[in-house]
């Protein structure tokens, strides 16, 4: 994904420390301003043999600050500036006597809507407003702000950034735009430290995750998630219901709405950007997994499972979803509806409870938007690739063109320890037929907890599938890097083609183990072929040579004679092999 | 892919040493018996509580020998016995002073057919014959006999095996099969060490390559294809145009077609199972590369095409082709039709200089069956996803069928260093639309030579693309392997887990790095979620649970009302949405 805004004397540079000059030796963080004093972020790649720069979406966040300090408080002036919001006094929350410390830096004052306002983004978009958030976005895509507002007020986008967080560089997820991949980072009751989190949530965004996901269980909760959210320049999720379960000693039927409520306004105060809920997960549903392969895999909709059966009733998410709305309205927290009922297994992909839940996340959406909450619907998960495109239909139809962000999904079980590539293969798929976000699965997915090369390889994984997405749907923009990168390889400019890679130092180190020598870099042939073989070498030798008028006629011939084909193939109309395997 | 032939008792087992121990400690190999004395080999993995084993696929071949001697002669009593070919001396090869010493073990005389017979498998399928090497892939496969039979004698499947290389454990290519994967490797000018080529071999089917291509470059490519047939249980592919053009000293202008005759003589003699044969660049066809983003990126299609344009006229591979398809017949060598002007970057995909040479590759592929040699043609490359479906349909169209053997495609351009991944998302689509054989690139392509590690990476990709793809075409058997491990995962069989994956110590490894005790390994939660967040745990809590009669009749109405609603759609026949970017 390419982005050039213009024009370029509004361009102000800052050089890159730390791991941003180690990642991208080659690149420059650079900022271009926009109306209302918004300045957005880009990286710039370097480029030599009189090549123009190549800037790309950047999702590193500003650089050089102390994380016991958090970044600076970007869209606080925005949003005050609205005046619809006041300051309010956080709600206490209790912590724990082994908690660390909180360093002052980190503390942050807590605003809520003023009473009978809406502050959320779909809310001004419907009013016609464009707000600096979508100025912001629509500069960082390359796309008008006209634009942005109008599918954020459809809702077949959403910009998630909670007022609680001014922190955000905001970003846009729905699929007329470039596609999102999100990284889950948290701790849990097996591993928990607050400041291997803090470093996965710098590590992630640096190699481009557009939101995380802060899935801690463990100890610790509510002080993990500050430090991340006052460090992220990203939209941070959470499923609220992980921490609502801690608060009565991890019983399912224990939980009560007035827990889950706290809970949200707890989150909501400190500036969590979208909430998964599994409101979808009713009753009814739950006799119909009974004979999946793998049951319910989803924990939040195990938990939620487990209460309504508990309860013989339908849970307080959905019996209260009204009132969650509210909740949310006041804060502009988006909402990712969950997929509690989504298959962990290819047996049971786009089965009935599957099916079931995606039809009320549709109902739900619905009533969210009555509320002008922003929301997009979560989906699998394990899914073969024949049956994945249903999954797309479905939810289009079902849930009004909000936007879809899938897990995935795996495209087989069979491959654990590589499921970053299993899911790769679906959710590039998935993402070209118009999911908005892909949740990255991790080389660890089923098997453990991603450590910070399981986290990179997640996320480098996810932009591949998200990039090939973006080419495949026709994202205007997109080619633009392939191109820079294939004109770079084809002129043997090697650094330029290191520099323009997803990860420039890993394609360097791979390049060097064959040809380690300074001279390599300059050379018109690879390690792969040597010298004599080098068929690019070839073809510019080629290029140099005059062809004859004789060939060149012929030539045209062909070109005439394949596209003439080619129409009487379209017209001819059906596909005329089908493969013979299952016949 | 299972696998898992009856009667049981046919079987006989063998211990697992060496390799094959270390990369599949819970597995053994076994035989199946079959008819005609033949013994197929299939993995065989051991599971837990009560599950019956589970056989896959294997093309690790037999274990335990001496690299020195090569591998038992298996089709030497099938050759001889059909009574049509005949032993011949062997033509002398010059050998380097410096090349290393050949093992005594490794001699293998040659036979050729007698005059006036075509030995080939399409051949004998023509005539109605069910070969022993047909019955070998039909029990490998778990296909009927009469199936492989047709499908070869239609042309849309292929057996490569040349009589010359009878240590081949036969294997079939063909969309009614399971999706097969090649590994290449080969020296060049750049690094060679024969060692290093007959160690990548046996790594390369050990983890699961189906056909290998030595496509070396390098100083004694004689020598080094010698120990690698020798060595090898599957079939051998190589590009004979590159040992050629060592012959002329890599001028491509000085190639002729005695030299290149000559080096296919020698090469059928060797044993060599398939040739990558570019016949299809023609003349008229260079000129429609001359603005590509790229060129012609395929060594064997940039050395034809400038022998063309020096000599102005089409090259001796297609003015000549009748001859080679004569030489072919006689050794039972298969075609794999090259693509010599395939996209090297996602803006050269689907051009008129691909098209133009897939049509050649039609019209060569139906003289090539005139002579009754087996034949597959080679596809791109570098294709953004939504035209990869175009290459199948117009491969399918064109080219009558005959398989279908792509390198991925890579979906993007922007990931050197990723390539394993961005090309396994195309490879895995294509296969599900009907490639037949999927060609591995590994981390390293465009980059260095792949070492042990890259090869293995590249196999594993490629293996789960294969898988992916048999699942989405409904490969009869493709799913039993995916149930088998959700099933152990489901039932917190964690060692069944690992010996059922790709790749178990990996796996293993990776569960590890997080819960390395022991106990772990029985836990019933992982390391991801911890004891008390484990939705599978809680699933099976719910099962224990019986369901009220309401909330079963409850549950079957939204079974009903699924089903209705999923008819309604599928005859209201439209899609409601398209994706908005790109409009």
């Amino acid at each position: 994904m390419i982005d050039q805004p213009a024009p370029s004397d509004n361009t102000t540079i800052t050089l890159p420390p730390n791991d941003y000059g180690e990642a991208f030796p080659a690149s420059q963080k650079v900022y271009v301003d926009g109306p209302h004093g918004i300045r957005v972020p880009f990286r710039e790649i370097v480029l030599s043999g009189g090549e123009p720069p190549l800037r790309v979406y950047d999702t590193s966040g500003p650089l050089g600050h102390d994380v016991r300090e958090g970044l600076p408080a970007l869209r606080t002036p925005w949003i005050i500036s609205r005046g619809d919001t006041e300051e309010v006094i956080k709600r206490p929350v209790p912590v724990a006597g082994d908690a660390p410390e909180m360093p002052a830096g980190l503390y942050r004052g807590a605003r809520v809507a003023k009473a009978g306002q809406r502050v959320t983004q779909m809310a001004y978009a419907r009013r016609g407003e464009i707000t600096p958030e979508m100025e912001f976005v629509a500069l960082r895509e390359g796309m008008p702000a006209e634009f942005v507002r109008s599918e954020v007020a459809r809702g077949r986008a959403i910009i998630p950034a909670n007022i609680n967080h001014p922190e955000v560089e905001p970003q846009i997820i729905g699929r007329g735009f470039k596609v999102k991949i999100n990284a889950n980072i948290g701790n849990s009751a097996v591993r928990s430290v607050i400041e291997d989190e803090v470093e996965k949530l710098r590590w992630s965004t640096l190699w481009g995750a557009d939101t995380v996901m802060d899935l801690s269980t463990g100890k610790h909760i509510h002080q993990t998630r500050e430090w991340i959210l006052r460090n992220s320049p990203v939209p941070i999720g959470t499923v609220p219901i992980y921490q609502a379960l801690e608060k009565v000693g991890g019983v399912p039927e224990d939980l009560t709405w007035e827990v889950y409520r706290d809970t949200l306004l707890e989150q909501c105060e400190q500036g969590v950007d979208y909430f998964t809920v599994h409101a979808g997960v009713l009753l009814r549903y739950v006799p119909l997994t009974a004979n999946r392969m793998t049951g319910i895999v989803s924990r939040g909709g195990s938990i939620i499972a487990k209460w309504c059966l508990a309860h013989h009733k339908e849970s307080f998410l959905y019996t209260h979803f009204r009132e969650i709305c509210e909740i949310m309205a006041a804060y502009d927290v988006s909402f990712s509806l969950g997929d509690g009922l989504r298959p962990g297994s290819i047996a049971d992909a786009n089965d009935d409870a599957q099916f079931a839940e995606l039809m009320t996340q549709g109902e739900l959406t619905k009533i969210a938007w009555e509320y002008d909450v922003q929301t997009m619907c979560e989906g699998p998960g394990h899914v073969p690739m024949h049956k994945i495109k249903e999954n797309m239909d479905n939810q289009l139809a079902w849930c009004h063109e909000a936007p879809f962000y899938t897990l995935g999904p795996l495209t087989t079980d069979i491959a654990p320890g590589y499921d970053h590539i299993t899911s790769a293969i679906g959710a590039a798929q998935i993402g070209w037929y118009g999911t908005a976000m892909l949740c990255y699965v991790t080389p660890k997915e089923h098997l453990g907890l991603p450590d910070r090369d399981d986290v990179k390889a997640g996320v480098i994984t996810y932009r591949i599938a998200a990039h090939a997405a973006d080419l495949a749907k026709g994202h205007p923009r997109a080619q633009e890097w392939d191109d820079a990168l294939s004109k770079a390889r084809f002129e043997f400019r090697w650094r330029d083609q290191f520099a323009l890679a997803l990860d420039p130092v890993t394609a360097l180190k791979y390049h060097d183990q064959t040809l380690p020598a300074d001279g390599a870099k300059v050379a018109h042939f690879c390690s792969m072929c040597g010298p004599k073989f080098c068929s690019m070498e070839l073809t510019q030798q080629l290029r140099q040579q005059a062809m004859s008028a004789e060939v060149e006629t012929l030539s045209a011939q062909v070109a005439d004679g394949l596209r003439a084909k080619a129409a009487e193939f379209r017209e001819a109309g059906a596909e005329l092999y089908q493969p013979v395997a299952g016949d």
